[in-house]
């Protein structure tokens, strides 16, 4: 077994402020655990539905909370997080079906530019309080993320098509057959385990789990 | 501004894994940190009224995501956690109202004990499946961690009284001021600043909170 045994997916919503620290924990210490990075973008109000859950704001401690851990983390991880004013218009209302599905789409034609394009609808959603569900503010972000008015306005013309459309549907149904709950999920293919990880605070967790395969990897050789 | 200014507290119930594991990496990091560790033993059931929020194991998925998680980071963390086989029956109707109450007495009385009290009653529910809702399982955790059959059955004889009662109340009281909507809750006070931090898995989030406090207070002096 090589190093291309050593996959770890990412399954994430932009909606889901977790899922960026995740992602950027990640996208970061890829190259440092030697790992096959990929990102699966989802759609995080149908994970909700499917596993009987509740976004955690709905208990206004919990929302609270949340104001101030991701501030704190943030910080501590060097992801400008803030807070859309409208919190629960952002999350209940306008939520993320149109964003999601162009990110499948870029994945599915231009994968090597989904981190970017992830990370610019992040950084309107969840740092600049900006609007991610209209078609010039997705423009907007793949732009900035480094495509062309062209080819972005390419990929934004097949978010309706049934190849995009079910992708995304069965994403998220392999996040829900994973055992998700909500977002994000890792999901580390190490030595012949899976090993399922909920949340942006399990990278130490999955850095002992790689490194244990690395020690195993190395007796086999 | 001394060391002990450096205070953090831990509020937790026995019933709760994470709070067993923030429990094993404060009590290990807390002469690497220079804290002022202070235990406060919590009623977790009264929390989550009060709070409005549900045990997670309620959501399937939840639970099975709790079972392979805690087996995880028990091994992680080196901590021997087990599932105990009736689990909603040990969480939901049994409890943990005579042991929260026996350790608030151990607190009030003899705190040098509560440490090792308190583990011994998570290593008899988290650990060993047994029960900790009667006076001989209680007293049993109690000489297990070294204190005297005298001394434990004296103790036990005080978890009935009003002050014992009121002082688990207030130490829950206090944990839903700051905010708690489950345990374990880790209150950092640091510089001047309090820092309100849910779950295990805050421990980087408060190593970093607490080195940052270290470099400001090197500054002043």
């Amino acid at each position: 077994m090589g190093p291309l045994a050593r996959t770890v997916e990412l399954f994430y919503d932009v909606l889901s402020p977790y899922s960026w620290l995740g992602f950027e924990v990640l996208c970061r210490y890829q190259n440092v655990w030697n790992i096959n990075l990929q990102f699966r973008p989802s759609f995080i109000a149908a994970i909700m539905k499917d596993s009987g859950n509740k976004p955690p704001a709905l208990v206004p401690r919990k929302a609270q909370y949340m104001t101030n851990d991701l501030k704190l983390l943030g910080k501590q991880l060097q992801v400008p997080i803030q807070f859309p004013k409208d919190f629960f218009s952002v999350i209940l209302e306008k939520g993320s079906l149109s964003a999601m599905r162009f990110l499948t789409a870029v994945n599915l034609e231009h994968p090597e530019m989904l981190e970017k394009v992830s990370r610019e609808l992040w950084m309107r959603v969840w740092s600049r309080d900006e609007d991610i569900t209209q078609p010039q503010s997705i423009l907007a972000a793949a732009e900035k993320a480094g495509m062309s008015a062209e080819q972005a306005r390419g990929l934004l013309e097949k978010i309706s098509t049934p190849q995009v459309k079910n992708q995304l549907k069965e994403t998220t149904e392999a996040a829900c057959r994973y055992g998700a709950f909500g977002l994000p999920v890792t999901v580390a293919h190490v030595d012949g385990q899976t090993h399922v990880l909920f949340g942006s605070d399990r990278m130490e967790l999955l850095a002992h789990l790689l490194a244990r395969g690395a020690n195993l990897y190395c007796q086999h050789t």
